[in-house]
């Protein structure tokens, strides 16, 4: 399957914080086709670091899409049955306008004069595509991490805009820990000298700010086990220590290459935005508790984590599901078994198969 | 209690890395006093960011000592009854020989020419001061965390010196986790301009590198459950959100602080050569197993961790305990309840005094 990105330019977008992001951009990809009734359309929505290109063959780079073991013909997003779709958040550095776009005011990058954005922001933006879509009702929204903050979302903001929401390895809002561990990353960032206030576009990039920032996101992806397994205290090409500070650890190589590789396709303001929107989510704000924020909502949810995931752990998403039943919702909620951590979502995905297009069958025959 | 640091002098000490350091030092602190039989004489082994001032109020600075709850008349470690030794480490930068110490060869800091030094070169200055003391076998070695692989490295170093064991939060090894949560710390030093290759004594040093490397290790040192009693979602110092990058959270805040606090105090290369003597232990190194390598501890061993550090979580503590049980070694193991974490050993004392004072008490009866 070879994808290719389409990108769409609406004239403007009012945001959380007051400002109005004039104008405005979303990059985005389609599988399979629309059916006449267009009740067969699923919005995929992607984490922290992921981007419009989910599934197939991109036209343009050769790489394979983020999802595309979940999405295809015959796979649990499946594209002989379901047109499916995939944009790149707003303040995303893939297409969608974000801090690295021209700011029409001045024709130079945003860097730090873009305004913050929120999960809802990206969701208004997704949901000005599906209108410019023509999709009167999405047949499901799914992802995982932040993409599950962002389906959550769609699920209060929109309510009859969605049949079926899918909220993976997610929470309806960060901890302290959570949000901790985004702050290092930020403050990595901040603290390298090239990234000069945000000032770098056209000069060198804050590249081992980012590095590093990156490199403690790969440790909280993973389990205690997962890293255990796949790199133990393996020795790097020698059978005793170094004695010195290179690289003497199969880990700290693994780390290292990570997060020098992620400089390469990663924006770093992109990257203090994004982390900033999801630490400020929050379900719960102006209202009693999840539940009542939950009250708006008319999806079925499929509620899914991971038993070694301890990023996001399992209580975050049974909170959801309690709220939800605590109002009567249709939830179904999976905790599966994994020894991946938080890249089970995108790893370990036989079980998560089965639950998702069995979900899907049945929300899709409950429409027709 | 007013306590005073003393500094010993030896001619040199051989490391395991080939080399032989000329001269080096050791600084160390004592309270109670040793008896006539000098048998009640218990070493105190600090953490990674640990110093010799482990009780009492110091002469020098006014502060209190890092173990004060668990040190002192009365307390776990009974200054009535025994006489406390606590030095600080081989590489540190609290008084002892380290990076930071001038190079006699060339006047000059060693910086980054500092021999790579290990766990067992750190348990190898200390036993040359207890010799320098005329202790001819210590009551008990007890520390957590990195001060947890000196007591084990001790029981198997030198067996014939060491009456009791006690191993706190710690492992006889690092895991793969481990060892990456300590190379993220050590790439943020060196992603730091500032850091120079480790010549910036003089000059300004690698503070913002220093700071995000404490930062990471903070949210290690604490449970997901203790970071949301302290912090919460709570916003600082206003109600809403500020859209921007500056301090939002508490939680960011407590960082950012612990973070720069921690620059004033620490020499950012003993950051990188204590890390790298934490990754490189391997208590099994060269044995068939941990029960091979603890084969010819003799010491009575109380191995402790607590239930909510997942830095060093419970299962490697039960490793050890497994091991030594396996070579029919006398060894109590207690999983403390405690929210607080691995901080936990520093911080939860109640119930580890009622453990370790009645320990002691059973060793030091068994003595006399």
């Amino acid at each position: 399957m070879i994808s290719e990105t389409q990108t769409v330019q609406f004239s403007s977008i009012a945001l959380e914080c007051g400002v109005t992001l004039t104008p405005v951009e979303v990059t985005y990809e389609t599988y399979g086709e629309l059916n006449a009734a267009k009740n067969n359309a699923i919005l995929i929505v992607h984490a922290f670091s992921g981007d419009a290109h989910a599934a197939g063959i991109s036209k343009d780079t050769g790489q394979t899409g983020w999802w595309d073991n979940m999405i295809g013909p015959g796979k649990a997003f499946d594209t002989d049955k379901y047109f499916i779709l995939s944009s790149n958040v707003l303040g995303g550095c893939r297409g969608s306008t974000g801090p690295s776009s021209i700011n029409p005011e001045t024709g130079c990058p945003y860097a730090m004069d873009f305004p913050v954005i929120t999960i809802g922001d990206m969701v208004r933006l997704q949901k000005m595509l599906v209108d410019h879509l023509g999709i009167p009702r999405l047949l499901a929204v799914a992802g995982g991490s932040m993409g599950g903050m962002q389906v959550l979302e769609w699920a209060v903001a929109y309510p009859d805009r969605v049949a079926a929401a899918i909220p993976i390895a997610t929470t309806a809002r960060h901890s302290a820990q959570q949000i901790a561990f985004n702050e290092v990353g930020r403050q990595a960032i901040m603290a390298d000298p090239d990234w000069c206030g945000g000032n770098y576009y056209g000069k060198t990039r804050p590249a081992r700010g980012l590095a590093v920032a990156r490199m403690v996101g790969h440790i909280t992806y993973m389990s205690d086990d997962s890293m255990r397994e796949k790199f133990g205290r393996r020795l790097r090409g020698k059978n005793e220590f170094g004695f010195d500070f290179s690289v003497d650890f199969e880990v700290e190589s693994y780390l290292r290459y990570r997060g020098s590789q992620f400089v390469d396709r990663f924006d770093a303001n992109s990257y203090l935005y994004i982390t900033k929107a999801m630490d400020y989510f929050d379900l719960t704000a102006g209202h009693a508790s999840l539940g009542a924020a939950l009250e708006v909502a008319k999806a079925r949810f499929l509620v899914i984590s991971f038993s070694s995931d301890w990023l996001y752990p399992s209580y975050q998403s049974l909170e959801t599901v309690r709220a939800l039943r605590s109002r009567n919702r249709d939830v179904a909620y999976c905790e599966l078994p994994s020894n991946y951590g938080h890249d089970a979502f995108l790893a370990d995905v036989a079980e998560e198969t089965d639950l998702i297009r069995g979900f899907l069958a049945s929300t899709y025959r409950s429409l027709s």
